[in-house]
């Protein structure tokens, strides 16, 4: 059996950013394959009360992850830019991620999208954003219609619920079974484990 | 100047608990030493909304917490219990780190307050565990007497809300200078960039 790590994103999470830009790489190191996991944060938050990020719902916490973030993009030698507004709307860009069959082109995708928002700064909202997004792994903008297929639609629903009903709370997470590992900081452990089953 | 970071940690804080067993030792070993301040959680999340430890307001972080902390645990080779009731009152222990005044005593009092807390499971409020920790540190009982004293609970506000005004919003925390590392996760960052000063 193939050993591998599902790798929960949602596209408006700065940490996510920093997995998504390597988690294939460092997996691939261990012979692990990557599954892509798109999810909406916002129905998990709105359960728990929050109708917003958490950090910009508490200002010190969000004071404290842009300052991490900046020290943690400068380590790794990542660009990184404050999107705004933040948080990004990465409804249709996850819709699309579940749209692209090819496994290759869908983590091509999801990185080009994470580079528009955090490295160029651009609003993953906008459709011609998401449209050069395609383009640079290799698919044609038509795909845009994907956002509106209703099969689509249904199947980001139940992302979320699979991800509510695994426990997960915020984003990245990594599932290794049903075994949880939450943040970019636990992405080592997460493949590590899934190398050793 | 001697090159110093200050750890800054809530007897409740489990994640607390990894970092204070193994600070000494990391800081030590790249010339840096350690300024033990201890600060009340409590307040600060008070001033946000929340009348517990967010891992009880939020069910789903909790029980991922509770399973980080055992695979933490078991990866160091650290006893862990969980404490009943959690989070646990570390007032009176939060005073006393401040009564004490030798520095190699302040920090074995903290460890044993934290090996009694997650390690054996004792009661941290109860005066009796935390006459047992004062005395694996090499102090009297007597010292206890310190948990009324008037300037000490002050210290403590005084620590709190120095706590809050650094942008501290959880615990562990480490500051170098007014730069600010949030969680045992960041602790060899921390303890690098006060070696670099």
């Amino acid at each position: 059996m193939q050993r591998s790590i599902q790798f929960w994103f949602e596209f408006a999470s700065t940490y996510s950013y920093l997995s998504a830009m390597r988690i294939e790489e460092a997996a691939t190191r261990q012979g692990v394959s990557v599954e892509w996991q798109p999810f909406l944060l916002g129905p998990i938050f709105a359960a728990q009360g929050w109708d917003n990020s958490p950090f910009n719902l508490y200002p010190a916490k969000g004071l404290y992850m842009w300052r991490d973030m900046e020290r943690l993009t400068a380590q790794r030698g990542l660009p990184f830019v404050r999107p705004d507004p933040f948080p990004q709307n990465g409804l249709k860009a996850a819709r699309l991620t579940l749209a692209i069959e090819d496994q290759g082109q869908k983590a091509a995708f999801v990185r080009a999208v994470y580079s528009a928002e955090f490295a160029q700064g651009q609003n993953i909202a906008d459709e011609a954003v998401l449209a050069g997004c395609l383009s640079s792994a290799g698919l044609a903008a038509d795909l845009l219609s994907q956002t509106q297929n209703p099969a689509i639609k249904a199947a980001l629903i139940a992302q979320t619920k699979t991800a509510q009903a695994k426990g997960l709370f915020g984003a990245p997470s990594f599932l290794v079974g049903d075994e949880l590992f939450w943040g970019d900081d636990r992405l080592d452990d997460a493949i590590s484990s899934a190398a050793e089953i």
